[in-house]
Parts: structure tokens; sequence; C-alpha cells
């Protein structure tokens, strides 16, 4: 499928993942959030907390993508470095906002720390997005939006960006769970997919399920084009290994 | 923590993953893995179904790491193109194995298509990786592995990999949950992660949970660094706020 529209990338910042300490929850959510907004996520990276490593994947991904997401590392401690790497990507000084540091101190008051601070810290010239309804802004440096690693948090804070990002048309996504052999049927999802611009054509093993052995799915934007891959895919498979339809 | 031994990359290969039709079930498991065996998963990126990107990713992340690990697109269809894209990032050939195709036709006979012929080309100099227990060998090319998307597959197929691979002293992993709020402790933790060498505390804070609000977890490779590191934080923690210590 062309790439046409608005394209995203996600960084998920944080050694949690990467040890497996953590099992990565906010993938699943904002690719099908994504999915549904028509914006295409091309690329995930998940790297270390390393303050000069996120640096660099903040330039290049956002240099790369429309949209750059970024998860985990804005707390208090020594390992959240997530935001002075931001300031680092794009060479400026970091800022304490005077806003964040008041609700911080009336917050924790005489308990009030260093590490309570830093999260009143932004690079400058970065936006901090709020609603009546979220408690803490949502932060935004130029196209990168910077949000928590803790999953309620990341999509509770999904729902103040949503309404600013640029839809496309959405993207639309049917299914043919069927008893076939892929390698049987490869030459015809080509074939489909070539003939058909506009739609991407997928094929899903699965293994030990009685219900199907294929999952061929045609995702596109446009209704009439998807469901002219789908119908022929439908008229050329045998029509005892179809399992059902989801359109 | 500084960075020695074995350092690993993981190029997950799919759209299924970038549009939330499937969740992603390999990281958790070969983030573990890897743990367990003391090698530093260092990056994990994941891309689009497209040879030219799949093929710079595997060139970039192979010269930058010890180990790439990928999975997904190695099956028979138009949108299976791991192969060829990693015999492009090594500007070799594709060539048909005599012995994998030989298998394939014996098994399909004469329902045998191009797509199942597919799975019997490999870059040339690649090394198929055997065992009398698995029924198809597993593809490695210089310090790439070749591993499939399913995850019942790749957890076998990782299997015959981990043999191969050359170890370093495994990471060890303890944890302090704690009913503290992580502004109070991010100095001390600091503190304690510059003062004992080669260790790394991680603090992650937990939303609703009524046993504690903030895990600290202290890796590293040697016992003595990380029993002197964890017993310096359970000393300086309020004794009060400590839940429970895991070794």
């Amino acid at each position: 499928m062309p790439v046409v529209g608005t394209r995203a990338a996600f960084l998920v910042i944080g050694n949690e993942i990467l040890t497996g300490k953590v099992v990565e929850e906010n993938v699943p959510f904002l690719a099908r959030e994504l999915f549904g907004l028509g914006i295409t996520l091309s690329r995930i990276v998940v790297c270390a907390d390393d303050e000069a490593v996120i640096a660099a994947d903040v330039r290049a991904l956002g240099q790369a993508h429309d949209i750059l997401f970024t998860s985990g590392g804005v707390g208090p401690t020594h390992d959240d470095v997530t935001i002075p790497a931001i300031a680092r990507a794009f060479d400026r000084p970091l800022v304490r906002d005077p806003v964040l540091e008041a609700r911080i101190r009336e917050h924790f008051g005489a308990r009030t720390t260093d590490g309570h601070l830093r999260m009143a810290e932004m690079p400058q010239g970065g936006e901090l997005v709020a609603s009546e309804k979220m408690s803490w802004p949502v932060l935004r440096v130029e196209n990168v939006w910077v949000l928590p690693g803790v999953p309620q948090i990341f999509r509770l804070k999904f729902d103040l960006v949503r309404d600013r990002l640029a839809r496309g048309a959405p993207f639309l996504t049917r299914a043919i769970f069927t008893r076939c052999d892929e390698g049987e049927i490869a030459a015809l999802l080509a074939e489909v997919e070539s003939r058909v611009p506009g739609v991407a054509i997928g094929s899903y093993p699965r293994l030990s399920d009685p219900e199907y052995t294929v999952k061929i799915t045609v995702d596109g934007r446009d209704a009439r084009a998807v469901d002219t891959a789908l119908d022929a895919l439908i008229e050329a498979l045998p029509a005892d290994r179809i399992v059902r339809v989801e359109r």
C-alpha cells in the first residue's frame, strides 16, 4: 500500500522493556488508535534510559516522520532522562515552568524535593497542552508528543493528544479466516494486491487453532477498493476453505 | 550501568504490529532470555514489511551490535520479504538450498507452489542451523539470526539458537517493593547507583496497586555489587515503607 497522509513513529524509552521486567502495553493501544485515525505508524523503536541515545533517536525519528510520540522516562528519578534528552535533540535549554513548579510546591509542600521539581522542567519553547479534565498537561515540542510510560496515564493523556492530531481518512480493515495453506494462496494474494491500487493484503498463519489456519486481511482508506479486493479474494478462494469473513 | 559484554538488537518485522492487529509477543520472551544469558539487549525496532526498509535496518542494527535477531516475514506470501531483504543488506545473491527444496517438494508433492519454494531461499553463504529435534533449520547470516514471527515457533527455534550464543556472566536482578513517593527517594537512588560501580537502579511507579507504589530494581552482573547496593537502599529507606524484598 502506498503510504499517504500523516506518518508517525513511536519511541519507547525504558530499560525495563529491554530487560524483560515489564511487558510493553502502549504499543498495541497507540497502533490501534493511529490506525483508526488514518495515521500511518511507520516505525517503533525501544531504547534504553540513556540521554545521548534518546536524543539521537528523537532527532532522527522526529525528522523522518510527521509526528513522533515518546513514552517513558518522565518521572522524578535519575533514570528519567527523556525531557533533557528532548531538549538536547532540539538544541534548546531546559527551563522550569513556573505554573508547574507552583503546582508541585503546593502539592508536596515542605516535602518538595529536587526530584519533584525536575517534573516542572521542559525544553524552551515547548507547549504544555492541558484540558479541564486533566490534572497534569502533556508536553509537545515541535512534532514530538511526550507521554508517560505507565499505561493507564498514557491512555488518559492520549485522549488529550487525539484532538490535536491532523486526521486522514481512517484506515479500514476486513478479514477472511480460512483453512488454506499459505503457500497455495501466495500467488493469489500477490496478484490481487497488485491489481487493486491502494490496498494492503496481509496473511497471518495461525498454529493449533481449531477454527482457522490463515487469516487474510485487506486494509486501505478507500472502502470501494478494499471491498473490490475482498470480493476478488472470496471469489477466487475455494469456498469450502473459507471459515468466515469480517467486514 | 556500563554496557559490557555482548550487545544485541531485535528487529521485529510486520505491518500487523504497526497497525495494531496483532499484539507482539516475542519481545518479552527474548528480552528475558537474553537478560538471563548476560547479553545486553540494547535496542528493538519494529518496521514494516518493506524490503528496502528491512535491508537498511538489518545493515544498521547488524553493524552496531554483536548480534541481531529478526522476527517475521519468513513465510511464503508476498508480504514475506525478510530473506531477500537480508540478502540485500549483505549484498549477496539469493540462492535456493537444495536440501530444503527437496524437503518442501517431498512434503507438498504436486501441490508445491513458487510460494512454498521461496521458503528454500537464503542469502549466499548463510548457515542453516539444525538439530535432530527441529523439523526446520534456523538461518544465520553472519551475526544475524532469522526467526519467525509466530510466537510458538519463535520459542522453539530460539532453543536452537541459545546453544550457539556466546554467554556472558548472567545478569542478576533484585527488587524492593515500597510505599514510597518517587520524588522523595530520587536523590537516594541516584546516590547509590553512582556509588556502587556496575549496578543499574530502576524505579517503577505503580498506580492503584494496594500492595505498593514504587518498585525499585537493582541489576548487575556482580552479585556482591548488586547486594551492596540493595543493602544500602534497604538501610536508607524508611523501614515502614518497605513492603517486601525480592532477592
